[in-house]
């Protein structure tokens, strides 16, 4: 039995009994070359990215294989965490793997894999796994109210693969 | 308890018994700003980086924040595997945060933590941390013959070290 705690916006978060890891499950309504396109074009990744309260200011995003990424989140005016990672591997439309961590701690850090499944009906289900080194650091991982950021960030991306679809169609 | 194998060259390697990582533990008669250089320049990592048998041909080797490396093993003049990693945060003589992978398994990937510790006497403890996403890929790594890699390899980086120190003294 895993942990779950299912999201008011219908992400679900599962910790893993077995290993350090945590699993976000999250369907959109967009097929999955457009969920993918909000995740490695800068200029799409800032309008969603995070919680509300916060804006991205985005120094690097180089979403491929062997590249790496790097911003801010502002609030008010004032930088409060500083984000970055680098990007182990790049499969167009099906695939990132990359890592995760912040300044702010330096020793923290996430090994991230996100899995874009094409759904019936043009829809997406986005699976993202992260692994780190123990319990402890998922355990610190999960309080962290992460789940805000996921929530409103990801209703940001529902809203922004709207306006793309219906600018597609 | 940790399943712990001691090495002829006196490599440690454990595995941990309640998360999917190993951890390689190797001593070097020589300061770590030697060691951490050994690792971050290409020219010096290709003299070292594997075993016996096998010729490190590096493509990239961008050991900072964000960089990225690849290479591929060569034996008698055949490409054997190709390696390749993104480089999540370098503290420079201290810590190496990476990704590594090869293309030959491109789902198998690992987080490793490099720590270069300094041991008195002018020699350096180098402490390698790997953790991947389940306990089944880590028993793939354990049984891949690793060791022999990591033997020969740092054999190959004591001998090395001696040279770079004796140029240097």
């Amino acid at each position: 039995m895993s942990t779950e705690t299912q999201t008011p916006s219908s992400a679900r978060i599962e910790a893993d009994p077995d290993v350090p890891t945590v699993r976000i499950t999250r369907e959109f309504d967009a097929p999955r070359e457009l969920v993918f396109r909000a995740h490695v074009e800068p200029d799409l990744a800032r309008q969603w990215l995070g919680p509300d309260s916060i804006t991205m200011d985005i120094e690097e995003w180089d979403i491929r294989t062997g590249g790496a990424y790097r911003y801010t989140a502002v609030r008010d005016g004032a930088a409060v965490a500083h984000f970055y990672g680098a990007v182990h591997r790049v499969n167009e439309n099906e695939k990132i793997v990359q890592t995760f961590g912040f300044e702010e701690m330096p020793d923290a850090v996430s090994l991230d894999t996100l899995v874009f499944h094409e759904l019936p009906g043009g829809r997406t289900r986005l699976e993202s796994l992260s692994v780190v080194y123990d319990f402890e650091s998922r355990a610190g991982m999960l309080a962290s109210g992460m789940e805000v950021g996921i929530d409103e960030g990801y209703a940001a991306l529902d809203r922004l693969l709207a306006r793309l679809s219906g600018a597609d169609g």
